[in-house]
């Protein structure tokens, strides 16, 4: 099983390449990159615990010169500050311009991997190997790199463009089960917003909510249609002017949700959930689309063993408020993905604040 | 008098507008952009202190809403640190994607600026408004930004080319004499490198050591060609892969001689004047120009009032080793632009450290 997905970016174009057991031939997957001589693995401690010996014996088999820097795990780290121990060992050993980073971990390494590679020396080469199911379908995959500010998510970033993407289906054995779930939340994203055929092979899986339950051809078709995806919209729009914003789907409220609740308590693939059921609540109110549809998206998110309600102790006007932060916000006007059909979303910044509300209120 | 000069990048194409009282027209000036509402002026305390209220006056005038942030002066303060102020700023003034900063200052303020705008939010507008002759022909333009690393200059930045640069030659009057002379060193660089006209003018003129003795329109005119320079140089390459090396026309020795003076002591502009004698100096040994053209240009630099000597104290050793933690190093080999006829250059790896060392040994 393997499958290879281009994504088509005219001198930036780069390939997803979908194998189980890939990690092992990490270097002879990246030899024909014609990449410099010296690499410098990101990763986090425990990712690198898992696989990182693995990865390197691969890259120095093939003749690359190995450094390697871990991070420490978890949003709050996201920052400018943790960002300085990539730059340092960057520095330390003499990273030149032809240099490579490898992103080993899920989002967060992957994020601040491409943006420390996208400004250190003004820009370097990075490969994406992505080690979460979130991180496989959606954050490795379209140059969107970037920290936190304290005060928003990914407020501080740069479109960097990896040189490949990698992805190993195998590592997921060692994903947590609760990690698991909230990436299947983006793949359903995928199935409600693009590839409604992809929604009906989710709905008729037996279980979404542990990898031990899904067959590996689902798993490798559910990781290939999501990737399909991805990169069929980030091929179009690059630089998020128009329709790269259907990826948001679920983002709007998601976001509001994981600020709220400090990055911690909320994984982000938990928050799209709960985003796309207040999305999906909101498309039904304003006529978009059917209570059958919504129906439908709900039974697949709970599925997959997501929330489908706000965390408790959440105000609503804070969630207001917060949504007025949002990057994708445009003249004070917050913007909203919502679904039409299955496989087909809509942009709108005409959603009323009364009418967000009532939607939320519904969901405690 | 008034030049306009275009920097031809495509769909990232700008103006140059150079005009003696274009501060007082800045808000005129960017309008045509078509810029989002919101308008975050960057700069440092004196500068602000001259010019701010100016310019605030001229940006709301003409309907933009504005807030100010002004950074430390100085390289030490050149730094990631520093920028998370800005970063602040962006997000307390709710800048959005189509908003804008405009970097008034030198070319620190420029680099730090132009980097914060083009990581917040991914990339938001950047309008340069130099105000230092170095920035002015040189920083200002091409997109070049970035801070430094404890241990090297501009290590982290990022390509991001403004909007428009605007300059305005009466605001030299309040800058240090000091300052001034290290500017003109970038001005000599372009008549060796690219202009070999604006090199015999520079010939002609009694004094190039104090604004007060330069006329206005030779002072425009050094202005224009020097931008002109830039501007064709930039145009042929963006991202530095060939051509874009020539500006770094005495940078090799320069960066080093800053770095290991801790960037306070010695001026850039100053260090890149003693770059240019040391590469010439390699030139006349390498047989690839010959002495007379070695006295011209050390008798510009001269007339400049520019230090022609190393600063007592430094090391030889400690500048070949800072060499080679130069961005520009490939394949440890240090790359040096050496010029062969007043209005040419070449690039080259082949320069042996003995040469190096021979020449900087008659440099104290």
């Amino acid at each position: 099983m393997e499958s290879v997905i281009r994504v088509n970016l005219e001198q930036m174009s780069y390939d997803i390449a979908i194998a189980p057991g890939s990690l092992e031939k990490l270097g002879e997957l990246i030899t024909p990159l014609q990449l410099g001589q010296k690499v410098l693995i990101v990763s986090n401690p425990e990712i690198f615990h898992h696989y990182g010996q693995r990865v390197i014996t691969s890259v120095e088999k093939t003749g690359f010169e190995v450094a390697c820097c871990t991070l420490p795990a978890g949003e709050p780290h996201k920052t400018l500050e943790t960002l300085q121990k990539v730059y340092d060992l960057a520095l330390e050993h003499r990273l030149e311009r032809s240099a490579t980073m490898i992103a080993l971990g899920g989002g967060i390494v992957g994020d601040m991997t491409g943006f420390a590679a996208s400004t250190w020396l003004r820009g370097i080469n990075v490969v994406q190997v992505p080690t979460t199911l979130l991180a496989m379908v959606d954050a490795s995959i379209g140059g969107k790199t970037g920290v936190n500010h304290p005060q928003g998510k990914n407020l501080i970033g740069a479109f960097h463009q990896p040189r490949k993407v990698i992805i190993d289906p195998l590592v997921l054995k060692t994903l947590p089960e609760r990690e698991f779930r909230a990436g299947m939340a983006e793949v359903i994203k995928y199935g409600v917003i693009w590839d409604g055929e992809l929604f009906t092979h989710l709905e008729q899986a037996q279980r979404l909510d542990q990898m031990q339950f899904i067959e590996p051809s689902l798993l490798q078709e559910i990781l290939q249609r999501s990737c399909q995806s991805k990169a069929e919209v980030v091929s179009k729009d690059e630089k998020e002017l128009g329709l790269r914003a259907i990826l948001n789907y679920g983002h709007t409220i998601g976001h509001a949700v994981e600020s709220l609740t400090g990055y911690t308590t909320v994984l982000h693939g938990e928050a799209v959930g709960i985003g796309m059921v207040a999305a999906s609540r909101i498309a039904v109110k304003l006529g978009l689309w059917g209570e059958d549809c919504d129906r439908r998206q709900l039974a697949l998110i709970e599925k997959a063993g997501l929330p489908t309600k706000l965390p408790t102790g959440l105000n609503i006007d804070d969630i207001l408020t917060s949504l007025l932060t949002d990057k994708k916000v445009k003249n004070k006007k917050v913007r909203f993905i919502l679904p039409t059909e299955i496989g087909v979303v809509t942009i709108t910044d005409q959603v009323s604040s009364e009418v967000i509300r009532e939607v939320l209120q519904g969901m405690f």
